[in-house]
């Protein structure tokens, strides 16, 4: 699979397509988005694997020809669908979005091998064991902990270690409402991928459904986007909405708000996961 | 129809009902809620005016004395839902909340009198005469007129005298694209209805399509609201949402935007009229 | 907590709210709601435990005494909110919906306990075992065996004594994939909920997924109901729908699809559980 | 703008995009469908006018010559997008439909030139009119008129003739409530579009809401199709739903319902009028 991002003019389609039908390459699925505002081009192709006479490797080398003659800004990937992404997972103890991931993995619903969950609590490890996942315990400072500052580095360096060490593809915030230092986001920039429980960007922050019941909306939302050092205000990948009404407390929402979330978390994911997600400046193409 | 809140306490249904047994009418529709948060008790009942041996004005007065057990903070109103309500829209260049509203009350969808139309523009006269309905042009100060604010509150006057003079039960903001000022939200408080063109508490104030376009949210809104002094920030009676993606720009937003909008304040007003929005501090109770 | 539906005349709320004020009791939520078509009533009312000065079999026969008045097609039913409800499941291989409502019942989300699991392939025994649910496997005979008929009614009278044995408030057929034979529909009336992954009534019957994508629609949706021995015929309880387009294949309609099986069939049982769902002929009211 | 469909094969989007290459034809929106069950193959391209030296008449006699390179299976059309296309409305008493779409032309939303409405009734005349749009009358027989079928068969010679003097692009049933006869159907294939108040295949034929409404759905829909010989059966454009409960009569659902026929039929005659419909069997792929 090609995915291709570049300044837009003539003659890209015609260039793409023209070196995929050179190498006898089936299309079998083909999205294009040219952003007129920002002048911009993207692509996804996604050819039959067994009608390249090359594999993976080759046609990335070849590819990085065609992708040369478009200049500087173009961003480009080649990936072989047939190697399956590898995801981690960062968990505290709300279970929904983790038991949702772990039970669609399993049903064979997401493309992905789950290679780690690392929580900064214990709660969640049997649920985890049961599924065959290895689960590491990462424990953070309380909020009214002694050298809380410098206890949180070490643990977000341990977490880092252990993210590192499984080279993911995704490395997913399942509501995992530890804010990520701004080293690591611009380490994992466009594979972090965080689920917040708002319609972002109403309700950034703490306590989303409380800040949503106090205003009264009719509607509650959830957002699954990439982490930047930007709370809660990086590309949105996903979002989506439920209804609720006066005789919805604050805590009806958080349950019901959940429903939205493991929806949207598992879209996003998925999305990321088949390369159908392109990053430009702070938004995203999503090619379906 | 009796609409009834009060602090809330046992014994207020069976008080209500008894009334209304007593009285021999007979419940068509009933709703309740109880606000265990704030202690607050809020009922909507639709009795068969032939069920009833009296008129509207003798239940009132009747009624009355029911509501003065519950104390000071009781409101309460009882209406004859056989009197048509009366409404005035407001409007300036954009036609399609007003096409819209007049194509349902055309239709008899909408149970409401509109008794006439105010525009900054004279653009609408047309379709407005079309329809029957009276239309009235009533210029406001450009943005670099010299003068604007005394020119504005003269023109803001005449409005409020063509409104007040048809005493209506709504004074729709269908776009009209000026900001009340706060004594005219004061007097018309609980009956001027705006509809803005986000997913309020994002993106208010102006443009709100450009600034969804910005930030690149996936889905976009429309908020029906009572006018406050506080702008965009009065209680909100209906919202809904729409799929946009990478591929609608901030024009194709503000078209396809309209349709929510259409919806959204058609929906919202139909309840107002109906009498089924009780409002209790900066949120609605919508009784269905 | 009190349902109660009857024949409507006047005076029905007055002489039940009338009753609970007597008791004292605090009525947390109360809904009613008249069919002016069918000339009936129901009613659905909350009230706060501790505010009764006795327990819920006491209330049971005082307001039996109540009910009688409103004659012998009269039907209701006292519950105690503080007892758990009991649910029993039936599964095949399809883990969706099993793994959905493992999550939330150990979440917290769902009110009830799930007392078993039956399957009739033993596929699922491992993740129900990790949640601490006992598992019972009953094999049901091939479509190609010898003596089919006779062997699955024994095998069905082996399912109904495991379940019977429960004394289950729900037997929910969580994709069952068996056709329960009418003595089973009729003994469970009322509390066996199957999810049909079509909107009915589009698609009834085998391989509803495939069905849609035959007639290019353009939503598909998912229906909880009541079992009735007219097969996906019986009253609705709970519907929604997901978008989808030419680019989705009958695979991505059932992978999609389960999406949306989940959410109805769990929001359809916690209505159930929550006795919200009252049924009237072949169609239900759903008090919230 | 380019639409084309053709029996799938590797280099067709080569061949097309080095077509409009060489050309120096600037691509504004380029979308494909390969569909791998019926190995069909389906793209709309939308290039600039300006970048093209030349004119819509010169690019289709040149792209005919690609196209034939695909065989006779391949069909495909060029049109000047510059070019407005032609409607004309068929309508009887129900106004909500044609009051939307007035509204919607008249507010530069749907890029079509309404040419002429064609009522069985006189009711929607005056609303035509003030509109500036020509109505002519055709009058029907009544149920139980004499010689009605005959009568009938001349009305809809009379109505023919009155479209076809129109050349129009799209003949829109806009709530039209008589069924066309086959020859006309096959005569205007692909041109006539329906809007049927439900969610097909659910309650095809009469009184949808009400059949809805005996069934107890929890949502009702409506469906935009191309019509076919085979009542409300011919390839689906659009579709949409809202919920509903068993507080909506069937009444309260032929109201509700109007705001999603409204919607459903303006987004599919859209997609009619931009090109974006393709028709392959009995399907639509409906390219954005």
């Amino acid at each position: 699979m090609i995915t291709f991002s570049c300044p837009d003019r003539t003659g890209i389609v015609a260039r793409i397509a023209g070196f995929l039908a050179d190498a006898g390459a089936w299309i079998v699925e083909a999205a294009y988005h040219a952003d007129a505002e920002q002048n911009w081009f993207f692509t996804r192709q996604v050819v039959r694997a067994d009608s390249v006479p090359f594999d993976a490797d080759e046609l990335r080398s070849r590819f990085a020809e065609v992708a040369d003659e478009f200049g500087p800004d173009a961003t480009w990937r080649v990936t072989d669908t047939g190697v399956k992404k590898r995801a981690v997972l960062l968990v505290t103890r709300e279970p929904h979005c983790l038991h949702d991931l772990l039970g669609r993995v399993s049903a064979g619903e997401l493309p992905v091998e789950l290679t780690a969950v690392i929580g900064n609590h214990e709660t969640l490890q049997p649920v985890v064991a049961a599924h065959g996942v290895p689960f590491h315990h990462v424990p953070f400072p309380g909020p009214r902990e002694e050298r809380r500052e410098s206890l949180k580095l070490e643990a977000f360096e341990e977490l880092r270690k252990l993210v590192d060490e499984q080279q993911p593809d995704a490395i997913v915030l399942a509501r995992f409402m530890q804010v990520l230092p701004a080293h690591l986001c611009e380490q994992w920039a466009g594979r972090a991928i965080n689920i917040h429980h708002s319609f972002l960007p109403s309700f950034a922050g703490a306590r989303p459904y409380h800040q949503a019941h106090a205003r009264g909306v009719k509607l509650i939302g959830a957002t699954c986007h990439y982490v930047t050092a930007d709370l809660d205000a990086g590309p949105i990948i996903e979002q989506d909405v439920i209804r609720v009404d006066h005789a919805d407390t604050a805590s009806d929402m958080v349950r019901r708000g959940r429903d939205i979330e493991r929806l949207v978390l598992s879209r996003g994911l998925r999305w990321h996961l088949e390369d159908r997600v392109l990053v430009h400046g702070n938004k995203t193409v999503v090619l379906r």
